[in-house]
């Protein structure tokens, strides 16, 4: 990890056992770099499988392999590179990928459309196949590590290992779920994809665990922000081996299907914030709700406006209560919205109300506020009853100084 | 001036006299600073004029009045105020700029709808009414003042006087367009709205020229961002008093009418192209050229994402050849692109061409030209004619330091 750990840091959580799921790490040496960058994660037979992916249209070809291979649903083994993204690598990306899969499909036994494969880091340098068959095979024939070695390993210019758990009773029986996931921007190709990876020993048809995947993504993946950039590479993947035991969900009218959606959505929004907390340059976390949208949303697409404003993101750096800018970014957003039913606030005291700075505006909680780590924005149109809460980080020098000086 | 000036700073151009076009300013302290911050305009009866506003929707009183007068075409004077852009004030702010209208108009026994209100600076706080008609009082005594002296009292936190001209021959006679302008973020509201104002001695119909503002707008102001923020108060306002002596314009079949358009939408480019160079932090001037795309505005769309992408503008600012970053904007475009036939290049080299890297990829020129202060960033999308250019600048510590500070 090259950069001090980020302030917003959260220790790594005790991760339970999930039955049906062993990691291990290795050296491929993708960089020249001291540090394992080869994850392999073998999942018992049986496993559903389902997956969200990024929308950039250039993506790389574990992107497009990735979404092809989730819709037959079964899963027996993960390999996540670390150092290069191979995307923008044309034919030569592809079959640098396909190998990986036959490899560990010969190794299993399996059929290689149940190997996934991710790669994260520089854009526009096929991955070494050679450098990644060895590691590989060193993956294959070492003991397997915790979660934590994972975190580290599939990381890049993260600043802390990443991991969330939950758990839920689901017919009776316990299910956990466990995941990783790196990421420092929501996106900063060739450097800082966002790959994301739920296994929980739940048996649940992959259809239905797709369903509840892709649900849980709307409201937590798709509610960050840290600026504004697209990865070419992002996928969250969610893995369930069934070793729990459980009578298999298949959709919500089976028993314990509302607890096991709400334990993912509960992880996927762990994850999601600890991306965030790990956002280029980060000092504060910002939660912005926004509630009477016309829709749900259209609260979100005026949250991420606000999210993605820099000037509202300098303002949260400098501790300045600066709620114009949240006028701004409220009315460049493209919704529906009526600047004299407009309310803002920050930590929970209205600055303004209805079109109208507030006259009896008491600045010092909301200067108190903005001093924390942990900062939230209210905003409220006063049209309808959709809402939605998106969050982000600060915009510092830290992202200048990381960004205007990677690569070259 | 806050700041000193910016490295891409432009000297003010000497400017012609425009007939029917006076200019006054004076001391309103609308800010505690020793400067003048109220600028008057008096142009000749019969003066047409025309306007492109924000589409912002939470867009000040200035732009809701302004936008309903240059319908009826006719204008007799300009009011702008620095310091405070009198947004998000309800009805109080409303009444302000309504009372200097009529104060302007009782001056020049005129209809209020003739006289055209700008103001620029905080949000939120009502503009004082009593200040305005001292002000404005204080200029209509004082005497005639410089093109340079009008466009430093117009601005704000900008770091330079920005001013153009233009001259073109119509039926015979030469005709003369002097504007001056305002912006140092493409807008950042409270502090650096883009106000622009056009003024030629051309004969010419109001429709018309709205006409050909609306068209040089599209391929000029619209083709440029600093930080994707889009103000609450941008307002361009293009004024024509006819002492040219020209036969009036009204549409393409005059004669020299393409003329005029043509120095028209230079004028608009040489403005544009001011507000970025004083673009808040920049370091260098960005064009981004897109050809191949389905159209001109799916062009214009990818230019704008890649101009708006914060990791290749920090790119640029570190002199990184980082192209990856291109690719990633150009797939989060919402654009038709397809990654096997995207090519990218800077200052003229190609770095990938059809999807691929190249495989002869000369570093040095590249990294050569982005030590420059004039950037260029080629990007063709191999689908279409589509072309359009977009520019920007960088994105340093300067902007951060700027916006972080800004206020309370």
């Amino acid at each position: 990890m090259a950069h001090p750990a980020s302030p917003l840091a959260r220790p790594f959580p005790a991760m339970p056992v999930i039955g049906g799921v062993t990691l291990r790490v290795a050296r491929a040496g993708y960089k020249d770099w001291g540090r394992c960058d080869l994850t392999y994660v073998e999942l018992a037979e049986g496993t559903a499988v389902a997956g969200v992916f990024t929308r950039n249209v250039c993506c790389s070809s574990e992107v497009e392999l990735g979404r092809a291979n989730v819709a037959q649903g079964r899963a027996r083994a993960l390999v996540v590179n670390a150092g290069n993204s191979n995307a923008f690598t044309g034919y030569r990306g592809r079959e640098a990928v396909e190998a990986i899969m036959a490899q560990v499909a010969a190794h299993l036994d399996c059929g290689q459309e149940q190997v996934f494969v991710s790669s994260t880091g520089v854009i526009g340098v096929p991955l070494p196949k050679d450098k990644a068959e060895a590691g590989v095979r060193a993956a294959l024939a070492s003991a397997p590590c915790s979660w934590e070695d994972a975190a580290n390993t599939i990381g890049t210019t993260d600043t802390f290992a990443k991991g969330a758990t939950a758990q839920a009773v689901v017919g009776g029986k316990t299910v956990t779920l466990n995941a990783i996931i790196k990421g420092s921007g929501m996106i900063a190709p060739d450097m800082a994809t966002m790959l994301g990876y739920i296994f929980t020993d739940c048996a649940i048809a992959p259809a239905f665990l797709q369903d509840l995947l892709s649900a849980a993504n709307q409201r937590t993946f798709s509610c960050i922000t840290v600026d504004s950039d697209t990865s070419t590479s992002d996928t969250v993947l969610a893995f369930a081996t069934g070793a729990a035991g459980n009578d298999p969900l298949s959709g919500f009218d089976s028993a314990g299907a509302d607890a096991f959606a709400a334990a993912l959505e509960d992880i996927c929004r762990q994850l999601a914030h600890l991306v965030v907390r790990d956002g280029e340059g980060a000092q504060k976390f910002i939660a912005v709700s926004v509630t009477g949208a016309v829709s749900d949303d259209s609260a979100r697409k005026v949250g991420l406006a606000i999210a993605n404003s820099p000037l509202v993101k300098t303002a949260i750096a400098g501790e300045d209560a600066n709620w114009g800018r949240v006028v701004m970014a409220v009315g460049k957003a493209g919704e529906p919205a009526d600047r004299d039913k407009l309310s803002i606030g920050f930590g929970g005291t209205w600055c303004a109300r209805e079109g109208l700075p507030l006259a009896d505006y008491d600045e010092a909680p909301v200067a108190a506020h903005l001093k924390g780590q942990e900062i939230s924005i209210e905003v409220d149109l006063g049209l309808g009853q959709g809402r939605a809460t998106v969050w982000t980080c600060d915009l510092t020098h830290g992202y200048i100084s990381i960004n205007a000086d990677y690569r070259s």
